[in-house]
């Protein structure tokens, strides 16, 4: 799972203008940044291509527009997925995500803040690390002014560790066979050790499996279980 | 990898209007239905939510937008996905997906053709499994009226073998330690078994493993390789 921040603040303080700041500024030390937006309500489907709404107001679970610069995937949902299972399916290959909108989750915590708006600041917890504000405010952590985004970008690489994958999951994957990844991260095994994963799972599903069916297109997962990272 | 078919046909022959139709055909008979559309030039990004379209906007390469009821994703890529990518990555928890404009893939397809539109059909191979059409068509496939869209799902069924997914996948990976997905479907394992694996993997990338990060968040894939199912 990449590091993760989440920018939250009051209603109309700026999230989105900062994030939008932070972005170019990451970008610009050849980071890859992906975001994630919640959204309380529902709201209207509407990827371009008004072929892809069709087949969605027609019923369909989950549509896709594939172009060759971009990807655009909706997808119905039971209630909320949770930021951890958002990253881990989509955001994988990413150098760093942005959060708009996770007040209550468990992850680091950037508030803006801006006193001409907004009598008082969000009462926070110990998952705040960052505060940006036109004032200064006591809440033990770095305080950055607004239009500092350069000193914020610095502090959030030093502070999450943030570094450019050299090996991106994502694109490794085609290369071979059996691949391990952790957290993300491709870990480089022998051909042998491949096989013997292979060999391993092949002959232990095989008891289990139904019929004949030729399992060499598995997939094997052990998936991720929600840690804290 | 769920059943596929892609519907082809000339400009504006009905192509989105006859999916349109299919896609409630088939979730009538407890069918769940992806669709993906190819776009051949860019589009817009236009995710709702305006704040998400300024984050693609400032240079993120992957953003979503999260509601209790969707997920929408827009993602950057290095030139067209292959379907065969994006029904791995977007659509292992379908029973059945319906592309539109992969023309020269080789999926399953069914072209649609109206005599008052064009002098003649496309040329077709043999990836071609039925025709929908205002005339008999000289194709050796099954051919349909434009308007028998119930003999036309009940044909698809039966041909692609279309079942409803009992375990789907994606709802059943928190369930357990270690999965082994085959094609999409879970594989019952033992505890045991699970606990082989587990051992067996982690032992080999320990000694590949860098430092001692903990590996106990590792996923584990072994990757289908591009079958023709």
């Amino acid at each position: 799972m990449p590091p993760v921040v989440s920018v939250i603040g009051k209603k109309n303080c700026g999230k989105t203008t900062l994030i939008e700041k932070l972005i170019p500024e990451l970008k610009s030390k050849g980071l890859r940044v992906g975001t994630i937006k919640h959204h309380v309500h529902e709201f209207e489907m509407d990827i371009p291509g008004k072929d892809t709404w069709r087949h969605k107001k027609a019923g369909a679970h989950t549509v896709a527009l594939s172009s060759p610069e971009n990807v655009g995937i909706i997808s119905s949902t039971d209630g909320d997925i949770s930021p951890e299972e958002l990253l881990w399916r989509y955001f994988s290959n990413m150098d760093f995500v942005i959060m708009e909108g996770y007040k209550k989750s468990s992850m680091p915590k950037i508030e803006i803040y801006r006193s001409s708006l907004h009598p008082t600041p969000l009462d926070t917890d110990h998952t705040l690390i960052a505060t940006v504000s036109d004032v200064t405010l006591e809440k033990n952590v770095p305080g950055f002014a607004l239009d500092d985004i350069s000193s914020l970008a610095d502090y959030l690489i030093h502070k999450l560790k943030i570094t450019q994958r050299k090996n991106s999951a994502e694109k490794s994957l085609p290369d071979s066979n059996v691949s391990v990844l952790v957290r993300g991260e491709k870990v480089t095994l022998s051909t042998s050790q491949q096989n013997h994963i292979d060999l391993l799972i092949h002959s232990m599903i095989s008891t289990s499996f139904p019929d004949n069916t030729d399992v060499k297109g598995a997939e094997y997962y052990r998936e991720t279980k929600k840690e804290n990272e």
